[in-house]
C-alpha cells in the first residue's frame, strides 16, 4: 500500500494557508501540497466563468503533483465553481461554504446570520442560498468587503483603519442583529479578533477555515487509505513569487516554508 | 493615406483610462483601443518576469486591434517591461515615468522628489534611478501605497479611512519635506484632492496620467500619420468583465461606455 496521498489546497493567493495551518493542526504529519495562484490573485473581483477556468487549472496543477483529495481553500471559487470540479475530476474535491453554512445552522440562535466575504463570492448568493436550501425560515444578511484582503496582505491586522473600516463593513449586519457571522473569506480569520470585538463578543464567528479542515478529517479517517505518487513532504508552490508573498506566508503560517514558483497552466 | 492610426493603451484593469481620459481630452476624435487586464489585475504585487510576459501579451492584443502607437499606462508594467516591448515591437512604445521624471525635476525647487506607488513601482527603483541618472543630487524619498488601488476600486474617494490612511502612507514624505510628489500610479489621481491636503498645499502633485497624454500628443504631431488597420471608432476591451468593472469604468471617465470582453492570451 502507497503512503497517505497528499491533501491538495489551492487559493487564489495565500490566504487558503489559514486552512493549511489548520490541517496541519488536526492531521499533523499528513504531507500537503498547496498551490496559490499568486499570479493571478485576487479572484474576489473576477467573474464566475475566469474562476472556473482558474479552478480547473488549479486543480490539474494538484493532481500533477500527487494531491488525493482537493480542498478548494478560495470562498470565490468554491461559490462558483465546485460542481465543474467535481464532474471533470475523480477526486474528492472539499470545499469551504456547505460546512460553514451547516455549523452556522447549528449554532444560531434567533435565525439570524451574516456573511461577509469578497464581491465575487457574496454576489454569487451562494451562502443565502444554501442557509435557505437548509432552513427556510433563516433570515440572511450579507456584505461584501473588498478591502480586507489588502487590509490583510498589508499586514495591517490591528491598526486603527483597519478597525474602522471593519467597523464600517459590519455596521449593517449589526443593525440587523445577526447572531452568527460567517468569515467567507479565508484571508478573514487573520481579523478574527477585530471582527469579533467589532460585531459584539454575543455573535458567534464562523471561520470557514477550521470547519472545511474538520470536514476533511472526518472524511480521511472514514474513507481508505489513497496510494500516491507525490512524496511524504508538504510542499508550497505559488505562481508569482516576491519578497511580500514571502512575508506574508510566513504571517499565515506563523512559520517560514520553501515556496516553489510554478507556471499555471503550463 | 489611412486614418489616423487608434492609440493603443493598456494597463492591469481600469486605472489607465486616467491616461484615456487625458488622450480624448487632448486629442480629440483620435480613435483609442483600451485594454485592461482585469482578469490578472492588479499587476503591482507581481514579480519582474510575470510582469514583462503579461505586458508582451497585452502588447500583441493592442497591436492585433490595429494600434498604430502603444501607451503603457501601468507604472509597474512600466517600471520593468518598457525595454522587453521596444526590443520586440516595432510601433511607439510609450510609458508613465520618464515624462514625470522629467516634468518633477523642472519644477521642484529644492531638490527633494517624493514618489509613490505599488509594491511593484516602489521595488524596481525605476523614479530613483531616472532621477538620480538626470539629476544625480536629487534626494528622492520613496513609498509604497498598496491600499490606495483598492480603495480607489472600492469607491471610497474621499471617505474618512481613505483620508487616514493616505496621511499614514505620506507621513514619511512630509516629514523628509519633499517639494514634489510623483504619483506613480494611474490609479492614485482620483485620489489627487486628498493627497494634495495631506502633502500639504505647497507640494506640486505630478499626475503622471496628464504627462504622459502630452508627451503622445507631441509624438504624434511631430510624426507622420500611421495607417491604421483599425476603425476610427474608441473601443474599451477587458480580460474580465462584472457589475463592478462597470461601474468603476464609469467613475474613471465620468461617463458609460461599452465594455468588450475578450481573453488574453488567446
Amino acid at each position: 500500500m502507497g503512503a497517505a496521498a497528499p491533501i491538495g489546497v489551492f487559493d487564489s493567493g495565500v490566504g487558503g494557508l489559514t486552512v493549511v495551518r489548520e490541517l496541519e493542526r488536526l492531521l499533523p504529519g499528513r504531507p500537503i501540497i498547496y498551490f496559490g495562484d499568486t499570479a493571478r490573485t485576487p479572484y474576489g473581483p473576477k467573474s464566475p466563468e475566469t474562476l472556473v477556468r482558474y479552478a480547473v487549472e488549479d486543480t490539474e496543477f494538484l493532481l500533477s503533483r500527487g494531491a488525493g483529495v482537493v480542498v478548494v481553500a478560495c470562498n470565490s471559487a468554491s461559490s462558483v465553481a465546485v460542481p465543474e470540479l467535481r464532474r471533470r475530476f475523480s477526486v474528492p474535491v472539499f470545499e469551504v461554504i456547505t460546512p460553514a453554512v451547516e455549523l452556522a445552522l447549528e449554532v444560531t440562535r434567533r435565525g439570524v446570520v451574516g456573511v461577509i466575504g469578497t464581491r465575487a463570492t457574496v454576489s454569487s448568493g451562494v451562502y443565502e442560498r444554501q442557509l435557505r436550501a437548509r432552513a427556510p425560515g433563516v433570515r440572511v444578511h450579507s456584505r461584501p468587503c473588498p478591502l480586507l484582503v489588502p487590509l490583510v496582505e498589508e499586514g495591517w491586522l490591528r491598526t486603527r483603519e483597519t478597525r474602522m473600516i471593519v467597523k464600517k463593513y459590519l455596521h449593517p449586519l449589526k443593525v440587523r442583529q445577526v447572531d452568527t457571522l460567517i468569515l467567507g473569506c479565508t484571508h478573514y480569520p487573520l481579523l478574527k479578533e477585530v471582527i469579533q470585538a467589532k460585531i459584539g463578543r454575543r455573535v458567534r464567528v464562523i471561520d470557514s477555515s477550521t470547519v472545511v479542515a474538520r470536514r476533511v478529517r472526518d472524511a480521511l479517517a472514514e474513507g481508505p487509505e489513497t496510494a500516491s505518487t507525490g512524496g511524504p513532504r508538504s510542499r508550497f508552490f505559488v505562481s508569482d513569487l516576491t519578497p511580500n508573498t514571502v512575508q506574508v506566508v510566513r504571517r499565515f503560517l506563523g512559520r517560514r516554508v520553501e515556496l516553489e514558483k510554478v507556471s499555471v497552466p503550463g
